[in-house]
């Protein structure tokens, strides 16, 4: 813990070394990446990467954490407070594509969908929270199907597609390309309210 | 090429290094897997895995372009004869799930999901199969909404949403879970009709 003051410049914040990491991790593989390479990128000494984590794996899991923080701050908590069920679920999946498509992000959120080998006690914390988060997704729609009539389709098979149609976007999303923000926002929300809520 | 009596086991064929190879990245992770490793995997001689793939890079795309032979073969050509455009639809969707949750393959179509780093020449060839695939699907939506009502969504942006669908299933499926191979067929079945048709 960082008591007094240091000689570290300020880019050696445990943000920016998850940041740098997961950039490194992206481009050149998790396993092909050393701590050496991560406090190089840096331009940090090796104590003072390992003052703030102590091995690769604990970077990983952190990453993933920081992920679920970004998710949760810049989805669920601006909704919190709206009333309807059916406004919430639109903001929820206007601001979850928002996310996804937010270049600053993209290489920490990412990490949450690759297969990266993690120890089992920090991949069941991490996994603890993304359940929190399908879960959440779940009971809204839920929500949403108990005030209209009712649906052919269950809320949980719901909350996968639409969690999927919108996780897999980085897989094909090119900020060049045809389909920009507003409009797959759009029609993502058509298909997905026609959808489970026929 | 093999022209003559070799003393390799039936084992050594190129799908089985291809499967072998594929359960090890999945293990291990690509980086963290070495030639000598998918040899003693094996039980093959470096000679021998070397007579097949001349490097990791090798294997790793042929995974991958195999990965696509396997949906082809599983997907599109079963469909090819079905005239009507909706029958072929509901077709794709239920053939590209049970691909999706049949165990022997997932390892080798996962391959296709997570960011590997490919040599750009190799990697330009895998895209252009996938491509071939997500226009195929797009095609077909695009027909189908022809020979329906107009429909408030363009046949690209249904095209990824089905495709996010069906894919993401490899990140939440258990074998030993609530939701089961036929009954998500028909949810998923249910949202995409109602969603991208309505």
């Amino acid at each position: 813990m960082p008591t007094s003051i240091t000689r570290e410049s300020p880019s050696s914040s445990r943000q920016d070394i998850l940041r740098a990491s997961a950039r490194l991790f992206r481009e050149q593989g998790y396993d092909a990446t050393s701590m050496n390479d991560i406090s190089a990128a840096l331009k940090l000494s090796k104590g003072g990467l390992y003052h703030h984590f102590r091995s690769k794996d604990e970077i990983l899991f952190h990453i993933m954490n920081h992920a679920m923080d970004i998710t949760e701050a810049r989805v669920l908590t601006p909704i919190r407070d709206i009333q309807d069920p059916e406004e919430r679920l639109r903001a929820l999946i206007r601001l979850h594509i928002e996310l996804v498509l937010r270049a600053r992000d993209r290489e920490i959120t990412v990490i949450l969908h690759e297969n990266h080998p993690l120890p089992t006690g920090l991949r069941k914390r991490v996994n603890a929270r993304k359940k929190g988060y399908i879960h959440f997704v779940e009971e809204l729609i839920a929500e949403v199907q108990r005030s209209r009539k009712n649906s052919k389709v269950g809320p949980r098979a719901a909350a996968f597609a639409l969690l999927g149609m919108i996780n897999w976007i980085y897989q094909w999303y090119r900020p060049e390309g045809e389909l920009q923000e507003q409009d797959l926002i759009r029609q993502y929300t058509e298909i997905f309210f026609a959808g489970a809520f026929a």
